[in-house]
């Protein structure tokens, strides 16, 4: 696959038939969020092609959601089977009358790949909708051993729910990190905190917000003061657990803050919070949802802290193709059928193409390859960076496959430049470039990207 | 096809194989919720099939969410088609590279059935998820006509969002009925007042809640005191839309409650309340999560009551097989880009199933159809109602197609005793039976519908 392809439209991305494609679209539907549309039959592998026929190296992947490339055999093969008909036709509530196939679905496609300790399912349809029933599972484990085991509800609690007040809505809090990104329902809204766009004029619940580490890169000339940045964040998080005016039941953290801009801890931080969350009953969710799936070099991103032991819930969307949580203790499981239930749980045909997702990531050993590449992007970047000190800053993901991100001058205008050379990449934070490759990127397209990149940055230093 | 097919297995509902199956996905799932494993493959037009080869007449259809039968050929047909492949295959995060059939999916699909005077939409994934966009639509409204057009925000507005702080998070409420359901997320939980099951233990948001008009059966009999009932439930809603603590800025409504009792109200009612949220500049919202798509006889249950003006928005669900919200005032589309926005906006592979739905539907007239059908059935219903007014009390949905519930002594019971007789149903409320069935629904379906209803009541008066 050539690099650059040659294109007759260079100078406008969005090209004109983009523009006029979202201007249509923008008749029954908001637009203005539209890079380009996207020509998919023609887009394949690494590579997006727009309606003008533009080609792009895609390096941004559908907002980190692509796992193994366009048009891949293997998931075409999936989209075409029987067993994929029969959900798409008859989308079953999968709580009440579940197909006979829907074990065998679970269990040789999402159950393959489950974290360490964590061998139960539940299906949702968005990391949004994962996270807030991470929350409502932990809020009734909570409330469960508060009550005793057992202990029915009271027809206080019942009656007084219904009304949305104490004791049955009783005020209970998730803790989250500033600038994490969680999702946007009301509940995951309240633990997001990257950007007030997300947030402004939405009501959200008073829940407690923690201080992220801020680390210093690079990493090996700041340990001291970065250790004590961690320990610092750790002091702060119990803090507001012991402290809050209402309980804490669960603590949700990313293992890389992404939408927030990339930022980084270390394992032992992570370990801090494990202990920090079994100290005080708290459930500790682990957000996966950009970090799962192999992008890090590891299939879950949490595997690199080697904690003593497993988080109790991990959930994941985004690259899996579907959404849901995985847990371990049986106790996450509410004392009663239907209090977390929904008429679908989740849908079986992205079930189904997360299994074939699965197997090709680890029939082609996808996530050993993305550790490797990224290895070799990674050093690659740290050259480019000697060069451009002020173009590529903080450079991090070190280690951590291709999930690369640096912070630059003006990340919008860098990644539109990126655009007119060919390469569809994205921005975090204030101002980072995040890498998100598929886990199919290989060392061959590293020069694609690389010569984008200083070709971009040269111009800016060139011109600023 | 048969009324009720000989099988060998008539004992026990569900039956040895079923259990078996369920007690299997048990173990990487809860199944506490299960009625009885499902075989799809053998299902077909209104009958379901299980494991172990029983064959249900399904009027639940489930959870009133399979709208044109089980294995329809032309959904095979959608299901099988290349853009459906590419849908499943190239997920896009349609807000930022939608295919360049996104527009075409929308406009020959979902958009030819928008409700008069809501041409654009939002897509979305469950009704639950649905409803929060609008809530959060209706939000931006309020506090950018309070801002004034064109008034930047202030950092004190984008800082304090962040800290979950006022004024930045304000507090603005979405005012509903009790008894209704609007879904699980934190948000739309807040608004649900159905049941202790969907919201013990679940932190909430002080909102206000109306009690729905509780009307008098048969309708006939009861004109004035039915009136005087709705009149108290207006002047109820006009009192907490005006009193309530902070600012009520929508409210949202079910044309009939259905998880809450199959609660229904006239449309007098309803423009009542199209007249109140109008005076008072409440956002409101019709959720046709379950009504919607053809069950009540029309194509959408708020279409009955013929509103001087529309709904400000309407969601959808279930029967459309994706999920979503109708808007028609522009300024419901937020000032700024990516303020409503996730990253995959719906889900298109299911928005082409619902294309094929909506073809479906107008192509075979099953609207219509649904119509004609309910008027016998109902007729059929209030002969059965006659001869047993103990076991089928305050029959309703008079005019509104299929969409009829009654009350009854012991509705779990009751549907429990239908399965053996081969009827999958469902229940709502406290002791309340609603049929669901598909809009295939045929006269001919009936008799056996009513033969086990009769039966099953016949030996509930004589054990009882």
């Amino acid at each position: 696959m050539p690099a650059i392809i040659e294109s007759s439209v260079v100078a406008e991305i969005p090209g004109p038939l983009s523009k006029a494609a979202a201007k249509q679209l923008d008749s029954v539907w908001d637009s203005r969020a539209v890079y380009f549309v996207a020509d998919y039959d023609k887009s394949e592998g690494n590579y997006i092609v727009d309606v003008d026929g533009n080609k792009f190296l895609d390096v941004y992947s559908q907002i980190a959601s692509i796992p193994v490339g366009y048009n891949n055999p293997a998931l075409i093969e999936a989209a075409k089977s029987p067993e994929m008909i029969s959900a798409l036709v008859n989308r079953p509530a999968v709580g009440n009358f579940p197909s006979s196939q829907w074990h065998d679905i679970l269990k040789n496609g999402l159950l393959r790949i489950h974290p360490e300790g964590l061998d139960k399912i539940f299906t949702a349809q968005s990391g949004s909708e994962a996270n807030e029933l991470a929350f409502k599972a932990a809020m009734m484990l909570h409330r469960r051993k508060e009550r005793g085991e057992g202990v029915d509800w009271t027809h206080e609690e019942t009656s007084s729910c219904i009304e949305n007040s104490k004791p049955g809505s009783p005020d209970l809090a998730v803790l989250s990190f500033a600038n994490s990104f969680h999702g946007r329902g009301f509940g995951s809204l309240s633990t997001t905190r990257s950007k007030a766009v997300h947030k402004l004029d939405i009501p959200s619940f008073d829940w407690p917000k923690a201080t992220f580490p801020a680390l210093k890169y690079p990493l090996e000339k700041h340990v001291e003061e970065n250790a004590a940045e961690e320990k610092r964040s750790l002091d702060e998080v119990e803090k507001l657990i012991t402290s809050w005016r209402f309980p804490v039941v669960a603590l949700i953290v990313e293992p890389i803050q992404s939408e927030g801009g990339d930022n980084h801890a270390s394992p032992a931080f992570f370990q801090g919070l494990r202990d920090l969350t079994k100290k005080h009953g708290v459930t500790f969710i682990v957000d996966e949802v950009q970090t799962g799936f192999g992008a890090t070099g590891k299939f879950w991103g949490h595997s690199h802290w080697n904690l003593t032991s497993p988080p109790d819930i991990v959930t994941f969307s985004k690259k899996a193709q579907t959404a849901g949580y995985f847990f371990g203790d049986r106790q996450l499981v509410p004392d009663k059928a239907y209090r977390q239930f929904n008429t679908w749980i989740g849908d079986p045909a992205r079930v189904i193409m997360s299994g074939a997702v699965v197997r090709e990531i680890l029939d082609k050993k996808l996530v050993e390859q993305t550790a490797r590449v990224g290895e070799v992007l990674y050093a690659e970047l740290e050259k480019l960076a000697a060069k451009y000190p002020e173009y590529i800053k903080n450079l991090r993901g070190k280690g951590q496959g291709t999930y690369i991100a640096f912070d630059t001058v003006d990340s919008a205008t860098l990644v539109k430049s990126m655009k007119k050379l060919f390469v569809n990449i994205g921005t975090c934070g204030v101002n980072t470039v995040r890498l998100r490759p598929m886990l199919i990127f290989e060392e061959s397209h590293i020069p694609t990207l690389l010569a984008a990149l200083e070709k971009v940055i040269e111009s800016m230093s060139l011109i600023w």
